[in-house]
């Protein structure tokens, strides 16, 4: 990594999110040739690993910035708007410390958490709870796993990988955090997909790959226990901000653009597209939609807050108000931004479908990831709750 | 006013969202019947009288409820919920209370406030800036006032009036406050319109009406400061309380009715209409729409109660920002409740049309009330912020 | 029926389109407050009975005009612009004599509609498949209808009836046509919903009432054949022009104002409402919906026509064809006129809200009908088709 | 051209559509390929030259085959559902013609047709109206093009241009007929853009280009009568051509998805993706989009037919229904169609976005297309029509 090309970290200043906006900025500098050229943003991920935000949510008392999750969400955000790429592998890392952190136990996570800060590690998935396709066979005092998994997310130039296999003959899942070196993995080149082109999020094959006791979490488990439940919420969570950070960063390309660059149409009663009427009204609904995101966003993010601490007091129903809180903003930063990312070009105008501005990175980025789960379901989900008053039960999608 | 027809105010409790939800609850007995009937809810009016509610935006040295704005706001919408009539009159009473309390001085208003406690004043309105038939003429140490107004909401049945006028020859506003009863004052029963039926928004005559120098509010005057342009802001945040309070009760009236009456369809995958694959991701796209509203409604209170805090010290700017957070949430609320009003029959059937169900109220209150100024025109305002920075210029819609 | 009041028939142009127009001018006169009145259209019922419309899908040969259907379905239309429960009852009775035409066989259907021309009789509904509590039990040569209908438009003042009722113990049809004054029948004069409010749409209760065989159509019978299917096709086509109709009924409505009585936003760029930016991006949104609507219904109707034409001869394939092209039709009507009839408001302000206009009714008369199967539904039977090459099964709605 | 790469001509049937389909089942093999790499389809181009189509409008008495505009537009939709970039060079060939024929004399294009029929041209565009760069400066009998245009779709590889410059010092417009290869001009292989990549829509120089009088269309000239007007509206036509057929390629490739490789959701009430409620709402909801759009479009183009063949003699009025129809169905097709190509992702799911596949493109394509002029405008023309009757008046765009 060279100094030119990146932020002087030494000099960037002490605020997680504004060591995540200092990236940011330099991240937007090459997102749009990155976006064309897919495959590993290696340099980019080890300014993340000098940075000191993969430690971010990780406890003080492991040399970690102890930060909430509403923080480390925030940084997700940051990052978002400006590659939400990148993002997403950052997100992803926090959410593999988690799951360590919330299926395994204090004797198994604590010094993966040290190792983590004192190693600078990047952890990658390779939990995909709906390819059942790798298998788990019990041996003498470890498992074997075999099989394959799709959608990676972040394995390619990780350190640690949390894996998930199902435990042969059983509907049953298994968990745990191995070495992405370990013998028998190998992970694919073969992410070539129409958004979020550096997230690596292609196949992995597991061959005899041999996984000790103890680095399986069984204690209490995946979704072992209310508090475990939390960790799919983390992962909506963290869709929720990649979504609206990319609905975000949509916009902000849209006004830089109307503001300088564009031509009002010879019809228009304004003398510039800024102030065209229909420019305007676009605008203002734009600007309501991302509001209401970003309202909803925020409020998930102090419930989720408010659940992380209660830790193992936490109630079904508090788990499940969370759930619904993060289920709300997750589709309305969804929405907000299929909306834009397509219609800010009616605010453009056909001259801003230039390749070199790359504004349609944000579209497809948006698309691909809004595919992880389905919106569909993810409404119908909301509307048990508001006219059942069902909540949802927790899976590793809700 | 019956004891045996209103709650027993003595035994009410204490909080006004507690006071107002009682309220709520007795106007929600008799809303669909005053919905057809129209006209004057005196016995309501009446009760609100009793309730001490009149009070609650009053400072305690006057022997007011001395609630924040954002509490004030919070009674109407749980009124709006039953009774948007009702709701209605009663929001623009503390708007024209305010209306006193900004425009005017303190000489003016402190008594009129005393006055409103003791006397147990309800307010009506006859300040329509659009409607500039109403002249003023100046005479000596006294003004009179000639023409016509329309859309005086809750002037029938009222204590004190604040009136307008524009100054003859001249494009200026005067407005004073005024009683009911003053000379020449004819309060016209002619409200008879689709919807928020029990609003007595008709028309006045003023017939050589006389008005004293010392009953109008000439320092600062309307929209004379900076603090005195959050008047308009107080007209805004209050319609959209009552938009959304309109959304909420159309939406517990559907799943009150949903989970109880409403039949599936032979065709469905579900044995009940409240478990229907449509009807849930109906609810869900409602609820979606109300938590947004809600959201952004309650960070616009948060703002006001802010700059209302503020006083004198109130710049453009946070005056700017505060319209932007009350323009974003009454834009939510009104575009969340048309959708839900008229789409909540689709999940109930054919057969929740009948007239003594009244569903078709909230569309048609929400219809009328969404008209006071236009949509679109808000929309543009939002997004002459949102792309050019510029905040909305004070005027009495904005 | 005064000669004053109503058209002179003896002078009216000749062909049928002409005819309705002529009728619709004359009851637009009186919508609005029969709107508000509800009850039995007499006098515009009986101007239909002299107006030779009744008899115009009979065919030549019985004293009919022998219309094809797209020329009945045409006067629906024209007849819904300007009173959709006229509309409805009217539509209806063509629909329950193809209801005879269909289902029985010809030596029941050619007395009747030989009676229908000579006694210039209007039939009326009572057959509503969704409502299984009349029973019909076998007695020697006759049977016995006994139970409730709910939904039983143009029931009221008609001079026959298409009746139906289970057969006890089985889950089968049983379908007749009888005298409205049929003793044991009494028809409830309940129908008092929040639209169609003149079609009488209310309930009927059968006490012992005798059914002949001769009137009961068992050859073919109820969706007995091929050809006996078109008959949902014809209802839902007649409920297709009715919603049409609404819609553009509506936008002439809302046309006629704003280019008269609404007045523009003081912001506007424009001089007066009908130039409004804003105003005319909605109507130009309107037109488009209208467009779409009669586009596809027109396609419907010759659809239809073919079909019918067909007679014995038409396939299965040909029949869901043309079930996908009314059902079609039917959704773009339905959503073209939800959404005209609520944003038209916004065209015109919040003086159109004045009752005296009525403007509301168009909304509730739609809602209230757009309700008669679930759009939903209707939308998956199009889904199912468009991805499965599904045709829609034939039942009583589809 | 490979006879192994593309369809045997000589054995292709003989109807027009049916030769589009040919070549355009062809052009599917490789449009995936070809959208990624961008730059001229050579081949693809040569293939068309052989395939007869580009004498398609052309009169029989030149030789072409002398089809309707309606049959030469249904061939722009079945190639732009395989491939829409050459569905654009390959209607603004027939485009190009079109100017030639409306803008200029007989003596002017008879001999052009004949030669595009006996050589095989290819005609490319470098007119557009907005571009004011270049400039046509008088010298002796001729006139110098000097300047750059954009936007220039097909002008590289093809053998014919029609060329715009401004009058030097008027604002009126000059257009002639020239080769590709005149001196002077220089076209840029600069299009690189977002979507539609294979029109080569870039720009050109002209450099001291000498442009003859009698290649110089002055009679009609420009719009210079309602005939010549028909030109925009080719245009316009042309686009919803385009723009439909990429919804219906979006879909097509959406429905072959979803029956073979979707997976449904582990939550849903069907067994496959197909028949899961949700993804049959959406496949009924885009049916209804794309139904309204096919029959806007076959409207538009009876009308546009009507209006051609009446040459001479079309009145103002009849060219305004024309430009009315058209609008209307570019409208309806473009926004069905941004509808459909980025929520069919919803219905397929995450593998869906796999590169391969290259199912972003319908979005990306019929995003760039629809830029070429502002639907909001469009939206308003339509609107200005509905409520003020006022027909569009004739320009490049409308």
């Amino acid at each position: 990594m060279s100094s030119l090309a990146s932020p002087a970290l030494s000099l960037l200043p002490s605020s997680p999110p504004q060591i995540a906006q200092s990236i940011a900025d330099w991240l937007s500098e090459t997102a749009i040739e990155r976006d064309k050229a897919g495959g590993t943003p290696k340099i980019q991920r080890d300014m993340l690993r000098e940075s000191g935000l993969l430690g971010l949510s990780i406890e003080r008392e492991f040399g970690g910035l102890g930060a909430s999750w509403s923080v480390t969400l925030e940084t997700v955000r940051i990052l978002a708007r400006a590659d939400s790429s990148i993002a997403h592998v950052y997100g992803f890392h926090h959410l593999m410390l988690a799951t360590a952190g919330l299926f395994g136990e204090r004797a198994q996570w604590a010094p993966l958490f040290d190792a983590t800060i004192r190693e600078k590690w990047f952890w990658g998935n390779t939990l995909n709870p709906l390819d059942t396709r790798t298998v788990s066979t019990p041996r003498e005092g470890w498992r074997e796993f075999n099989g394959q998994k799709t959608f990676c997310s972040g394995a390619l130039d990780s350190d640690m990988l949390i894996a998930s296999a199902r435990q042969d003959g059983l509907d049953r899942l298994v968990i745990a955090a191995i070495p992405t070196t370990r013998t028998g993995i190998t992970l694919h080149e073969d992410w070539d997909n129409i958004g979020q082109r550096q997230t690596d999020s292609g196949g992995v094959t597991f061959e005899r790959v041999r996984v000790d006791e103890s680095e399986i979490f069984a204690r209490p488990g995946p979704l072992g226990s209310i508090r475990a439940t939390l960790r799919p919420l983390i992962a909506q969570a963290t869709l929720t901000q990649i979504y609206l950070g990319i609905a975000e960063g949509a916009f902000d390309a849209m006004r830089d653009y109307v503001r300088t660059d564009a031509r009002h149409w010879p019809l228009s009663s304004a003398d510039r597209q800024a102030k065209d009427p229909y420019a305007l009204e676009r605008g203002g609904e734009f600007w309501l939609a991302l509001e209401s995101a970003r309202a909803l966003t925020e409020r998930a993010s102090t419930a989720f807050d408010r659940a992380w601490e209660a830790g193992d007091r936490l109630t079904s129903e508090e788990r499940g108000d969370t759930a619904i809180a993060i289920a709300t903003a997750k589709l309305a930063s969804a929405k907000a931004g299929l909306d834009i990312t397509t219609r800010l070009f009616d605010v453009l105008g056909a001259r801003s479908t230039r390749g070199e501005l790359g504004l349609d990175r944000f579209w497809r980025n948006l698309r691909t990831h809004t595919l992880h789960d389905p919106l569909d379901y993810k409404t119908r989900e909301l509307g048990d709750w508001a006219i059942n008053r069902e909540l949802p039960r927790p899976t590793f999608y809700s």
